[in-house]
C-alpha cells in the first residue's frame, strides 16, 4: 500500500500514470536529467497544468524553476503504481493471444508468470520459457498450494466466467481478463478488461467522427 | 458522419459507447426487448443518470415512462460508432499477437481483412482464412493500388513507427496500435492504442490500493 496514495484518486488520474512512466523511461534512454512540466506536456499530449495536478495526488515530486529529475519521478510513479512489488501470475487459455501475452509478460520484471493453463491436449505439457502448460482442470488445486496474486483469461467467452470464479476462490487479487465480456468477481478482485472491441470501436467513430478528435485518449 | 454526432462529445462517453452496446447485445440474446435506464444502470456499473446523460449526447433514444428500446438502441449506438459502415483493413506484423488479432478480426463484421503483412521469410505466404501474408517490403505498393481504412500495427516496438509512416503515406485513416510506444502521426489520421503496459500497471495500482476502486473503468 502506498503512503502516499490513500486518498482514492480519479481512474483517470491513474490511466494517465503509465503514460507517464513510459515517457520518462524514454526520456531516461535519451540521457535526459530533468524536465519541465512543459516539456512533459508536449512529449505526453497532456496540458502542465494536468501533469502538475495529476502528480499534486502523490506529493508532487517538482521543484519550482527546476522540473522534475527525470530519474526520481520515472521511480516515484513505478513506485505509486506498485512496479516495486513481485507478483505471482498464473495465465489461463494458451491460445494465440494467450500466448502473446504469455511473451509479452517474459519481458516484465516483476510479474512472473508461475503456470499457464489450457484445455487443449496438443498444448498442455508444451512449456513457454519453462513455465509448463499444464491441464485447466488443475487450477483449482494448483492454487490451493500456489499464492498467485494475477490471474490473466485469455480463453474464449464461453469459460472466462468458470475461470473467473475458480480464480477468485483461489484467492487471486485481480483479474487481467480478454475475454469479450463483463466478469463477475466479488468485490475484494480488482477487475481490469482489455476489451479489444471497445478499443477497434472507438476508432471507429473517431473515423468517422475526425474532427472531434485526433487522437482519442 | 453521423448527423446526431456533429458536436464534440467527450471522449469518456464514447468509449462507454461500447459497453453499452454489448450490454444489449447480451440483452437481446436474452429476449429482452425493452430496458429501463435503472435496469441497465445495473448492468454496466454507470449511474443511471450517467447513461441517460451519454445518450442525450446523440438524441436520447429512450421514452420517459417505457425507457429504451434494447433492439433500437442497439442499433443506434452501433451507427453512432460507425458500425455500420465497411472498413478494408490491413494488418501489419503476424506474431503471436497479430495471429490473435487476425483471428478477432474474423467474426468482426464490417471489418474486412485484406491484407496481412510480415517480414518473417517462414510467415510469407502463408494464409488466414484466405487472407495471404505478404512481404512488409511490399506494403508501400499494395497501399498505391488498394485501399485501406485501418492499419493495424503488431509488429515489435522498433518497427512500429516506419511502419506507421508507411501506411499514413498510403492513405489509412485509422490506426490500430499495439506496439508499445507513442505513434507520431499526421492529425488526419486517427490514432488508437491497445497498451498492454498500461493495462497491466493500472491492474496493479488497484491491488495495492483495493479500497480506491473494486472495478477500475
Amino acid at each position: 500500500m502506498n503512503s502516499k496514495a490513500k486518498q482514492r484518486v480519479s481512474p483517470s488520474v491513474i490511466r494517465r500514470l503509465p503514460k507517464y512512466r513510459r515517457c520518462l523511461l524514454e526520456l531516461q534512454s535519451r540521457g535526459i536529467q530533468r524536465i519541465s512540466s512543459k516539456e512533459l506536456s508536449r512529449i505526453t499530449g497532456f496540458t502542465a497544468s494536468q501533469i502538475r495536478q495529476d502528480l499534486n495526488n502523490f506529493g508532487g515530486f517538482g521543484q519550482q524553476g527546476y522540473g522534475y529529475n527525470v530519474e526520481e519521478l520515472f521511480k516515484e510513479v513505478g513506485g505509486i503504481l506498485g512496479l516495486d512489488k513481485e507478483y505471482n501470475v498464473v495465465l489461463i487459455g494458451f491460445g494465440n493471444l494467450g500466448q502473446a501475452v504469455a511473451n509479452y509478460l517474459q519481458n516484465k520484471i516483476g510479474f512472473n508468470l508461475c503456470a499457464i493453463f489450457d484445455i487443449n491436449p496438443n498444448l498442455i505439457g508444451t512449456e513457454l520459457c519453462g513455465v509448463k502448460v499444464r491441464d485447466a482442470k488443475e487450477i483449482k488445486d494448483f492454487l490451493k498450494i500456489n499464492n498467485a496474486d494475477i490471474g490473466i483469461i485469455t480463453t474464449d467467452k464461453g469459460s472466462a466466467q468458470s475461470t473467473a470464479d475458480l480464480l477468485c476462490s483461489g484467492g487471486v487479487n485481480g483479474i487481467w481478463n480478454f475475454a469479450p465480456l463483463d466478469l463477475v468477481v466479488p468485490s475484494s478482485v480488482v477487475l481490469e478488461n482489455v476489451h479489444l472491441s471497445d478499443s477497434l470501436y472507438t476508432l471507429a467513430y473517431y473515423i468517422n467522427n475526425q474532427n472531434q478528435q485526433n487522437k482519442p485518449e
